[in-house]
C-alpha cells in the first residue's frame, strides 16, 4: 500500500446519497468526476473486472459470443425503430463536424440486429446469442445513488436470435438460468419479478431486482414467493355483487363538490346514508379523462372510472395502452365534448350510455379492474353541482372494458391466489426479455427457413447493469466500519498488515506476502511505514478484503500471526511458520 | 466454425482503402458501422484483448497502475488548459439536457492530473505512473485507413508523476523501454523518431512509427539509423562562404518578375551570368511574409527568407514559433508597411536594414537555416520590377536570426553528421513525451517537497494506439491469401480443418481439438458440414492462425494429419496419434 494508488477518506463525501457510494468513494474504489460520471481507481477496476469475468464465464456456458460496438453510433438505425424520437431527452445526442447526427449508445438492440442481418441469412445459421460488456449512456434528469443511477455505466447486453418463438423461449430460459448463477456467484440478493412486457405485450419478461430500501422500483411480493413489477400486476377480478336490495339511482344536489373530499363531505351533510354509516371516499367513483396518443398519430379521448379512495397510477395505466402513450386530457380535448361537465363527469355521458348511431361509444369508458359488477357508487350526474347516488355498475351503467388504472396497495390480493401482496423496494440489476419480432421486423432481419421462405427472426434481450450490480454488492456487504466483499469479487482475498516499529514484523509480513503470492493468493499488503496500527486496522476494515492477517506486536513477542475474517466469523492466532498455510486453507473455504 | 459468429467475404469491401482494413473486414474480425467507427466481431475482439493484455503485462513491469475514466467528460478541466478551445472541430462536443457542456475524451491529461491532485499531496507519494486502456475520440475531417485513422479508437494512455525533471527522465525511459518490449512482442516493426516536443519546447519526445507506405507521417532516416520527425529535424548549419571574389551588389530592371520562375527567366534573358552558366531557382532568395499569432493575442508580422528552390513547410515553420501559431500575412497586414512592394520584397526594408531609432527591426527578418553566411543571391530590390543581384548575406544584408522554414528533402544532411537523410512514411503507433509542468501548473497539481514547500509535479505522457497497432500488425503480416497473425496476438494458435464426406475425418479432427484444448492450446475448429475443402483451406488462410492442421482424405486413407505453418515455413505429415503432440511442440516454438 506504500505504492498502491489509493487514499482512504475519513469522512463520507458530502454529495454521496447512499451507503455504497459513500463507502466506494471513501475506500478509494471510485471517484466522481461529474453528475452520474465516475472514474475507476485501481481497486475499483479490479472488482469491476472480476464481476465482468464471472459474467463472461457464465455467458460462455450458454454459448453466447462476445462482440463490441462503438459507443458513438449513427442515428439511422435508431430512427428506423423510432427510438431516436422516443428517447426524447434521455439520450445524449452528438453532431459531428459535418452536422451528421449520432448518439451515445443507450441500448444496442438495433446494432445487434443489424450485425446479425449483415452476417447471417439462413435458418442453418441460427440460433446464435451475442453479447457485449460495454459503456452505456442515459442523460438522466437527476443522476443519483452513485453508480446505481449514473449517466455513463457498464452494462452487459445480450441478444438471442432464433427461428421460432419456441426456440426463443429456450434461449430465454438458458439466459435466465445463467443470470441466477451470475447473481449467486456475485453474492448479490435478487428477486425475479414478472415484468411488464412492454410494446410487444404478451411476451414474457422478468426483472432481477436486488431488494434494497434505496431502490427506485417497487415490486409486489405474494405469500407464495412470486413477485411482480407493479406495472405488470393484474388485479384479481372481484366477485359480482348482488344488487337486488340496492336503492334506485337518484340524482341529488351536491353543490361545490368537484373533488372527492368535498363530495364525501357534502354527501354526508346533505344526503346521509340510510343505514347510519357515513360515506367514504371508497363509495365514490371518479371519472378521469385521458388522451391516448396512438403510434399512428391519433389522439383518442378516453374516460377511466376509478374508486375515489385509490390513486391513479399513470405508469400502470399507460402500460395498459402500450405502445400508445397517455397524458391527462387538456381543456382543448374536453372542449370537443360539450356533454362533459368538469368536476361532475359521470357514466351517463360515457361509453355505451353515449353511443352513436352504430352503437359505438362516442367516448370510450374503461373501469378500473377493482370495480365489481353490481357495486354501488356516488358519481357525477353530468350537471354542475349534481351527483347520482346508488349508481350500480351493471344495472345503471355499462362500460367498454376494464383497465389497470390505480396504484397497487399492500394487502391487495395476489393474482396467484396465495393471499395479500406486500410491496417492496428494489434496484433493477438485470432483465430478461422476449422481444419477439419487433426489431427484426423494423430492421428487416429475415432469414430463409427450411422451405426457402424469408421469415423474420425471433429475438430476446438480456441485460445486466454491471457497475450498478457492483454498487448493490457493496450495499449488501458492509457494516459501520466499511466494506465486506464476497471472495468472488474482492480485489484481493487477503489484506496483510505489518505494524509497529519492529523491523521483524515487517520482514515477517513481507515473507508471508511472498508465500501467498507464490501460492496464487491475491494480497493487499499494508507496508506503510510511520502509519499507526489503528489507522491500518481501520483501513483494512474500510477496504473490506475477506481475510485480514496482522504481523505486529504479537509476532515479535510470541512469534504469531493473527488471521481475522472481515465478516467477524472467525479469528485465529497461528505460529508464523504456519500462517501462509492457514491463510491458504481459509481462502479455499471462502 | 459451425457455431462461431463469423462469415468471411470473398471480395474486398468497396470502401476499405488499405490492406489491413480489407483483410480484417473480409476475414470477419471487424465491421464498419459508420465513418471511422468499427464494431468488433468475436475473433477481432480476441486479437484486441491479446494486444491489451501484452500492454498490461509490460505496464505492470514498470509499476504503472490501471485506472479508467469516463468517456463523457465535463468541459471545465479542458477549459482550464485551454484545450476545449484549441481542439476546435477535432473533438466531439455534447450538451446534456441541462445544456451543460461535455466532450468525448480526446486524450486525458487533464483527468489524470486532477486524479493525482485529488489523491496525493506529498513528495512521499511520488513517483506514480497511471494508465488506462480505453476508447478515445477525434472528429476527423476525413476518417481513413480503417482503424488507423478512426473516430472512436482504443488507446492506452499512461502518465507519470515525479518530483523532479531528473525523476521524470527516469520514468520516461522506463516507459520507452516498455514500449520497445511491447512492439517487439506484438510483432510490429517500429522506428523511434525524435519528435517535436510541442508547446513545452526543449523537452524530449519520441514517436514510435511503424514504417509503412500508407502512413501519413514522414520521418527522416539518417545513415546512422537515427530518425527524426521532419518537424523536429534541425538543419545542419552550412559553412560560411568566402565572398571576397563576389561581384558588388547591383539593382537591375527585371520587369514582370514577381514569381521565382519569371525572375529566373528574366535574369537569364536580361542579365546573364558572367561565367556562362544560367541562373537557377536556387540562386534566388524569396521573402515570405507571415503573421505570428502569439498566445498573448499579439499579431506580429515577420519576414522569412528562403532559397527559391525550396518549398516552405508551414508545419516545420510553425513548430519554430510554438506556442504561437502562424499563417500567411494578409493584404491588411502588409498594408501597415508601405515599404513592402508585393512581389519585390527584399532585405533592404527588412530586419536590421530597417531598424527604428532604438536599433530594433521594424519587421523581424529570419532566414531559413540552409542559408550560409557569405552566400550570394538575387532578391527583391523593394521597387516594382527591380531585383538586386550579387546580394551577399553578411556583406550586403543582415538578419535577426534563423528558422526552420523549408521542407526536408531526401539528400539533406543529417544533423548527427552521418550523411544524407532519406525520407520514409510511417504510422504513429506510440509516443512518449516529457510534458514537464504544463498540466500540473494549469490545473494546480502541487505537492509538498521535503522542505514543506508546495511545488508543481513533473509529468510525462505515454500513448499507444491499440486498435491502430492491430491494423499495423495486419499490414505487416499478410499475403495475397489473407492474414498471418504472429502467435502472440492470433485469436488461436491452431486452425483445425475437417474435410471430406468421411465421418472418420471429422471424428479424428474432433478428438484432436479436444486433446489440444486439454493441453491449453487455443483452437479454431472448422467442423462445417457440406462446405468444400477448397473453401475451408481458403478461409484458414484468410483468417491467418499460425498453424493449420488438416484431417481429410489422407487421414482416412493413410491415418495421417497434415500440419502447415501459415507463413509457409514448414509442412509436416504425421500419424494421427502423434498429431496433438507435434502441434503442441510447434505451438511452443512459434
Amino acid at each position: 500500500m506504500s505504492q498502491l494508488f489509493l487514499r482512504t477518506l475519513r469522512d463520507d463525501p458530502s454529495d454521496a446519497d447512499v451507503t455504497s457510494a459513500k463507502l466506494l468513494i471513501r475506500a478509494g474504489y471510485i471517484r466522481k468526476v461529474g453528475p452520474g460520471l465516475y472514474s475507476w481507481l485501481p481497486l475499483g477496476l479490479k472488482v469491476l473486472r472480476k464481476i465482468e469475468n464471472i459474467i463472461r464465464e457464465e455467458m460462455a456456458v450458454t454459448g453466447a459470443q462476445e462482440v463490441e460496438f462503438p459507443v458513438l453510433l449513427p442515428k439511422e438505425p435508431y430512427a428506423a425503430t423510432n427510438r431516436w424520437e422516443e428517447y426524447g431527452d434521455n439520450i445524449f445526442r452528438v453532431k459531428d463536424r459535418h452536422e451528421a447526427d449520432y448518439l451515445l449508445v443507450p441500448t444496442a438492440e438495433e446494432m445487434f440486429t443489424l450485425m446479425v442481418k449483415d452476417m447471417y441469412s439462413s435458418y442453418k445459421d441460427l440460433p446464435v446469442t451475442l453479447y457485449q460488456i460495454h459503456a452505456k449512456y442515459r442523460d438522466e434528469f437527476r443522476p443519483r445513488a452513485g453508480m446505481i443511477r449514473g449517466r455513463e455505466f457498464v452494462m452487459k447486453d445480450a441478444y438471442s436470435f432464433d427461428m421460432t418463438e419456441e426456440d426463443l423461449k429456450k434461449s430465454y430460459y438458458m439466459q435466465r438460468d445463467a443470470y441466477e448463477r451470475i447473481f449467486k456467484r456475485l453474492g448479490v440478493e435478487y428477486v425475479m419479478v414478472h415484468a411488464n412486457a412492454g410494446p410487444m405485450g404478451g411476451f414474457a419478461s422478468e426483472e432481477f431486482l436486488a431488494p434494497l430500501p434505496i431502490g427506485e422500483d417497487t415490486f409486489a411480493l405474494a405469500p407464495s414467493g412470486t413477485s411482480w413489477n407493479v406495472e405488470a400486476l393484474t388485479t384479481v377480478k372481484p366477485d359480482d355483487i348482488d344488487y337486488s336490495q340496492t336503492e334506485a339511482m337518484v340524482a341529488l344536489e351536491t353543490p361545490d363538490s368537484p373533488t372527492i373530499e368535498s363530495l364525501v363531505d357534502k354527501a354526508n351533510e346533505l344526503h346521509p346514508r340510510s343505514d347510519g354509516k357515513t360515506y367514504e371516499a371508497g363509495d365514490t367513483l371518479k371519472n378521469l379523462m385521458i388522451a391516448v396518443m396512438h403510434p399512428t398519430g391519433e389522439r383518442e379521448i378516453v374516460a377511466i372510472g376509478v374508486p375515489g379512495d385509490r390513486q391513479v397510477d399513470m405508469k400502470r395505466l399507460e402500460a395498459s395502452f402500450e405502445p400508445a402513450e397517455i397524458e391527462e386530457a387538456t381543456p382543448e380535448d374536453l372542449a370537443k365534448f360539450p356533454e362533459l361537465v368538469k368536476g361532475y363527469i359521470g357514466p351517463g355521458v360515457l361509453g355505451p350510455q353515449n353511443a352513436d348511431d352504430e352503437g359505438k361509444s362516442r367516448i370510450k369508458y374503461l373501469l378500473d379492474a377493482h370495480i365489481a359488477r353490481g357495486s354501488e357508487w356516488i358519481t357525477g350526474a353530468d350537471l354542475p353541482g349534481v351527483h347520482v347516488f346508488h349508481a350500480v355498475y351493471g344495472r345503471d351503467f355499462e362500460a367498454d372494458g376494464f383497465v389497470e388504472a390505480v396504484e397497487v396497495r399492500t394487502g391487495d390480493m395476489s393474482p396467484d391466489g396465495s393471499g395479500p401482496l406486500s410491496l417492496e423496494r428494489g434496484v433493477e440489476i438485470g432483465q430478461v426479455f422476449q422481444l419477439g419480432l419487433k426489431y427484426s421486423q423494423a430492421l428487416g432481419l429475415n432469414v430463409l427457413n427450411e422451405n426457402g421462405k424469408s421469415v423474420p427472426v425471433w429475438m430476446g434481450s438480456y441485460g445486466i447493469g454491471v457497475s450498478r450490480v457492483m454498487s448493490c454488492i457493496a450495499e449488501y456487504h458492509n457494516d459501520e466500519n466499511g466494506l465486506k466483499w464476497p471472495a468472488s469479487v474482492a480485489p484481493a482475498q487477503v489484506h496483510v498488515i505489518a505494524t509497529g516499529r519492529d523491523q521483524i514484523a515487517f520482514d515477517t509480513a513481507e515473507k508471508l506476502v511472498a508465500d501467498l503470492d507464490a501460492a496464487g493468493v491475491e494480497v493487499i499488503f499494508d507496508d506503510r511505514a510511520k502509519v499507526s496500527p489503528g489507522i491500518k486496522f481501520k483501513d483494512s476494515e474500510l477496504l473490506g478484503m475477506p481475510l485480514i492477517a496482522v504481523s505486529g506486536r504479537d509476532t515479535v513477542a510470541n512469534g504469531t500471526i493473527e488471521i481475522r475474517h472481515r465478516d467477524g466469523s472467525d479469528t485465529q492466532v497461528v505460529p508464523i511458520e504456519e500462517a501462509a498455510e492457514a491463510i491458504i486453507k481459509s481462502v479455499r473455504e471462502l
